[in-house]
């Protein structure tokens, strides 16, 4: 099946250029000798983790349960869920978890989250390694100083396993995470702890992580397919960019405007720093249009510093703002050769919010 | 199983509320002699889109084919889509559609995609209306002139059927829909052509309807939960809201900072205007928190307003920003009564984007 004849709108990606994509991450973080444990938010796709694994990733990063499970299922064996679990029902899910065998990490910072990994590890009598997440200015979860952090640390180790202390974590790196880590090593000294495993994460700095002091692990998740983000903030050009939405102009109401069948429903409401763009993604057809607004199924598009304007029937391929949220929108994604259709692949884990 | 055992984050529907808001919605337009014509996009499911033909409402109205596909499937026979159809795989779609014995309306705003109707009609050898959309300062599709919506009438009666002029369709309803219909008239007279059904639409403004001189129809989607943005327009109270989003805090990283498990996979991204409130939801839990940002898994609150402040897993629940873009993003929503869960829904038409 051709590009022509597709039903849009569509989600499409370039295969060779997500392998590429792979293979500069995995060459910088064999350059540098950082383990590389990629996110799997981005694409959802248990055959895409497998290769991720297969050119030399440690293992993987989910952020919810439920991505973890479709992954195990998947046959990924080493696995970081990079969230806090809270709750008698996580609790459960992580013993099932653990029970199949996998090697898991946990991120918790907090007692409570820290005590379900303990309490999941003895009752599936298997060691589940827990990362202690401190914060690097990303202002969400993440203890906030490095005494906190230690004092978690030794809230695990008095419990005595088979829950552990594995590491520390962070996202994003920032001017912040050195400093952090220096004075979370003193304490280590002082406690008498090994720091272990130090895990930073993010695409769009991904190039400054060897120069986090100490950093031992890296998690990322965009580099996979890239997007207008990605793009602006230097990590990637626009020709490495894999995934492109693919849409039809459906309407040219005036003359300065037309509107795509891609809405919020295709392309999410995610917006990017003003210095990356304006509007809801890049027009590669007609780079000076602007997507000025979405409704949930059109795309509005501003024509009016375009010279050549598209017609009614035209297919158009959008850069996304932020590509793993469209992901999460889309049940399939069509793989694309030569202009051909040569695959669909299932997103697997697209809904795993819990 | 009790709210307090059920895993989060997860939509949660209170069923009364929906058969009140439905009631509310009908009465209104039984008062007025007007006909419903409920839009499906806010619930996607079956079930609900046959309580309100049963209750009084004349079909139902669908953005695009995949939903009136499910729809069909489930036995709703009236359906309108309410979006352009342009292209070869669309018309093929629509040809189906009119085959299966549905009474179809497609709204169409160019020459194009009135052809793609009256093609598939040909083909299907059925009845097809046409409603020429034109708009009312939406700004996205719809012809801007009452002329462009003329000669698209005569378009679609020099064809000479079976696809046929059927009315005229807005959305939303403004100060603009009145003289546009009312120049709009006049062409008809003097063309010789009847009306035929005047569409509006749009929940927030709804309780002007029946000012619009010679509206007799209205569609109307996020009624059936109502949401932050309708209850600001002062189209319901909070006490009409049907549908929460049900959170676990999973972090108090600071004194004043909480982070729920739901960001914007669970919530989407899509803001209120400045008038309707800050940032991405009411708490209801903690009306003087501010849900301040989003990450994908991530909801950031700031607290600081609180005189009370959660604790770590503790549930909260969330009216969203915008009702319906939350439903795409779940497979099911559980159905609640009495603090206790009595069933769970498939939302059958979440992700019908093409």
């Amino acid at each position: 099946m051709l590009l022509d004849d597709l039903e849009t709108p569509t989600p499409v990606i370039d295969p060779d250029r997500v392998d590429h994509n792979f293979r500069v991450m995995q060459d910088y973080c064999d350059a540098h000798g950082i383990a590389l444990r990629p996110h799997i938010k981005t694409h959802k796709i248990p055959l895409l983790a497998q290769k991720q694994v297969a050119l030399g990733a440690v293992g993987i990063t989910c952020q919810k349960l439920g991505e973890a499970e479709v992954m195990a299922e998947a046959g990924i064996t080493d696995i970081l869920i990079s969230y806090p679990l809270i709750g008698a029902a996580k609790q459960a899910r992580l013993v099932a978890l653990a029970r199949r065998g996998c090697t898991l990490t946990v991120a918790a910072d907090s007692v409570a989250a820290v005590d379900t990994v303990l309490a999941a590890a003895r009752e599936a009598e298997t060691p589940i390694g827990i990362y202690v997440e401190f914060d690097s200015g990303g202002m969400r979860t993440g203890v906030r100083t490095p005494e906190e952090a230690a004092a978690l640390v030794a809230h695990i180790q008095a419990a005595g396993g088979p829950g552990f202390y594995k590491g520390v974590m962070t996202y994003p790196i920032t001017d912040r995470t050195g400093p952090f880590l220096t004075a979370f090593r003193a304490l280590a000294d002082q406690n008498g702890f090994a720091v272990g495993v130090v895990s930073g994460g993010g695409t769009p700095e991904y190039r400054g992580a060897h120069l986090v002091p100490g950093l031992t692990e890296y998690r990322v998740g965009t580099y996979t397919y890239h997007d207008r983000a990605t793009v602006a903030a230097g990590a990637a050009t626009l020709d490495d960019v894999a995934m492109v939405v693919l849409a039809t102009v459906v309407s040219r109401p005036e003359d300065g405007l037309a509107v795509l069948d891609c809405g919020s429903k295709t392309l999410s409401s995610d917006r990017v720093s003003p210095a990356a763009g304006e509007g809801h993604g890049v027009i590669l057809d007609y780079p000076d249009a602007v997507i000025i607004r979405l409704n949930e199924e059109h795309g509005i598009v501003d024509l009016s510093r375009c010279d050549r304007k598209p017609q009614i029937g035209e297919r158009v391929r959008i850069v996304p703002n932020h590509v793993c949220v469209v992901t999460n929108l889309h049940d399939s994604i069509l793989v694309v050769r030569n202009g051909a259709v040569v695959d669909t692949w299932q997103i697997a884990a697209r809904g795993c919010t819990r």
